[in-house]
């Protein structure tokens, strides 16, 4: 079967499946929906509009799988939930694995989560409650609970006939972990390496380098660095007496890493949280409001700024129409090496060992590409004003807002982040506030001082 | 074995090298670099300065391995390469899987090209020069060559007993591909279900689920999105005539899809390629001069704009202070809305078929955030200098640009994708210029009518 043959939610496909919600045909809904993989169907439910997604559930929720659940977007995970029949509900959870189960039980108000936990088998359902004991965010909630493991001393023939005998195993899994006899983990095998070894030959000489464990309580972002850094394909996770009480696998790091793309993303552009597709215009309002309110008062120092200066824009009005070019082209530049430093802080390339040289490059780039910038608006001040002190004025204040610019992207996320915040948080705002007051108090004092 | 007994590139370890390194103390630096992980080794030689750098490598290069090597950002691989013996070097290239050679020989100048393909053996020199034809970022790139194959009428044992007799298998794999008689794969076996099955059962009958193959040709971005959304471990690679070719693990995805954030992070902000904290003043300059060379042609507009105010201005200079608010606000309005669209559609969430419904969702949070903002700004206006006109003003300026901002932050990236331009190519500034000119337009157009 190759790539092609795979069926994809294309727009065909779509609106077929809309036209079918709308005639309320559900044995055709059914079998559009079926070949489609659970990730898709899961988009398709968040793409389409509110209403559409009431009647494509009404018709179809008899069917929803576990798979499918699992990849719902939290933005409409509940709505979705509020939807299922309980025993399909039931069905549905009793197929995760339990990191999967407590992903989606996360979000769920209490009666929800209620329900939920009673669909679970006993072993399951104690599982998943130890899962929700560790704290949000932590690599306790992110593993799975299910493991396979063997002595130390055990040969590669002894562990096949047993895995062999096991009624189950987990969906995936990479890795034997080996466990002394208080179940701490003390190295593993891969699965490859096992394959490929004799019968006899013992599971401790095949063990693989650069075996790493984690701590329940360690935070996700530290697993996902920890994942991509070290190339961990899977991990053994212990509790505070370093015994074995999970997995976590490439899979679940993936989607932190992308998760935290986002929060970077979103919280650099001023999103203060989450955001989806799928939420309402409040709800959207409720996410962005605040920073413009924000920015709002920031804003209002360059107006306090620029009012100092009434006297100078009185005697030269053209003044008021060149002061935004300066004040812009700053807020560029500090956004520029805001976003590199940002970035370098989430790959942890930027470390106190060379945040000094960092910060001495950024404010000799800034002295540059502001002297690039003063030589263009300069000449083109001078030629079009006729005036080559209003052109010295341009050039000055532009290589002094750079160099503000510069200094201020790498300063304020490398400050934000010592103290223990985000470094992304409103990191933008705090930067174009500062290039904007830079940038009309150089070029309205400059020109004070030199053009009256 | 636990995570706190791995040695990481601490400060009190890095300073004691770059000490090492000052005293030219081969044998301590070898014994502190040792026990690191070849990953951290790269960061800590694209952390230290460019002298630090040369010291260590003079003392050190003659240990340098494969797996260290293929970790080296580009940005100082060739300088890097510059200081290792021809015998290291090829001593490295040897130890690695094709896709890390393609991966190290890409950004090579020639010469250094030759005498990497020389080190290897001949069976691997073809392999790396033909993944070398395939076109940069393609799956053909990514992919390794090396890849575990099985007849498809093959049963549990005789796979076993092949790859316990196979002296050579790839560091890391994770399926035993099935191909049928012209080496077309047909689907795959997780080593985890061939562990546990018996030894006379058929690999055709234990196959997994959702098996895909990606064509060699495919573009890296879309490999990353497969892996994410389907939750691949790994795919094997085909040709035109859908005969196996290599196969790319979650791993490699794993990093594509974190070099497409950064793509995204940095274009956002318009810093226009690939940057690196090892990047020298020159080479940031030109990666962000270019930018703000068109910034400061866009920002010439809003001076454009304003200069056909100079009457209004003059004739109330405080409006002079107060433009910049609506404008910075707008600013910020416009950079979440793109945000969210940007990185929607990295995800593939906003598509044609939501488009439509995304673009009226966020012009009404314009119009909200807009009437918000302009209820504050108003009433603050309106106290301040007592003008209750003004404040109107204002407050309609401030919802006239809210409602731009917001839907040219959702239409320009929108636009820019169905163009097939990378959305967040540039978006920002076309974006912030938008808002910038509505918001000293609206302003004092406004002004003008009403104020004057």
């Amino acid at each position: 079967m190759r790539e092609d043959d795979h069926v994809t939610l294309d727009q065909v496909r779509l609106e077929a499946i809309l036209d079918a919600v709308e005639r309320e045909d559900q044995h055709r809904l059914a079998e559009l929906l079926e070949p489609l993989h659970g990730a898709d169907i899961a988009d398709l439910l968040e793409q389409i509009s509110p209403a559409e997604r009431r009647g494509l559930l009404t018709l179809w929720s008899g069917h929803m799988d576990g798979e499918t659940l699992s990849e719902i977007d939290e933005s409409i995970r509940e709505e979705v939930i509020e939807f299922l029949p309980r025993e399909v509900l039931a069905e549905a959870v009793r197929e995760l694995d339990s990191d999967d189960v407590v992903d989606i039980l996360e979000d769920l108000e209490e009666p929800q989560q209620e329900i939920i936990l009673d669909a679970l088998e006993d072993a399951d359902r104690v599982a998943v409650e130890q899962a929700l004991a560790y704290p949000e965010y932590s690599a306790g909630r992110l593993m799975q609970r299910e493991t396979v493991v063997a002595p130390q001393d055990w040969t590669v023939g002894q562990t096949i006939d047993f895995l062999r005998q096991e009624e189950w195993l987990p969906a995936q899994f990479y890795h034997v972990i080996l466990v002394d006899p208080r179940m701490r983990p003390v190295g593993h095998v891969s699965l490859g390496r096992m394959l490929a070894a004799r019968r006899d030959v013992r599971l401790n000489d095949i063990t693989e380098d650069g075996f790493r464990t984690i701590r329940a309580t360690e935070e996700e972002s530290e697993v996902a660095y920890l994942f991509n850094q070290y190339h961990l394909i899977s991990a053994p996770v212990v509790d505070e007496n370093d015994r074995l009480v999970g997995v976590i696998t490439i899979d679940d790091a993936m989607n932190v890493l992308d998760e935290e793309h986002e929060e970077d993303i979103l919280r650099l552009a001023g999103v203060s949280e989450e955001s989806s597709l799928a939420d309402g215009v409040l709800e959207t309002v409720r996410q962005r409001l605040p920073w413009l309110v924000v920015n709002l008062f920031t804003a209002s120092l360059s107006a306090v700024v620029i009012s100092m200066f009434e006297d100078t824009i009185s005697a030269l009005v053209a003044l008021a129409a060149l002061m935004p070019i300066v004040a812009s082209t700053g807020g560029i530049g500090g956004t520029q090496s805001l976003a590199v430093a940002v970035r370098a802080l989430a790959t942890r390339s930027l470390t106190s060992s060379n945040a000094g040289r960092v910060v001495r490059r950024e404010l000799l780039t800034g002295i540059l590409n502001g002297t690039g910038l003063a030589i263009i608006l300069g000449l083109a001040g001078t030629l079009i004003f006729g005036d080559p002190m209003l052109g010295i004025v341009l050039g000055l204040a532009m290589v002094a807002n750079q160099m503000v610019a510069a200094l201020g992207g790498a300063l304020v996320p490398l400050t934000l982040n010592r103290l223990g915040f985000d470094p992304a948080l409103a990191s933008g705002t705090f930067v174009t506030t500062l290039t904007d007051v830079m940038g009309f108090f150089a070029f309205l004092g400059l020109a004070t001082i030199l053009l009256l």
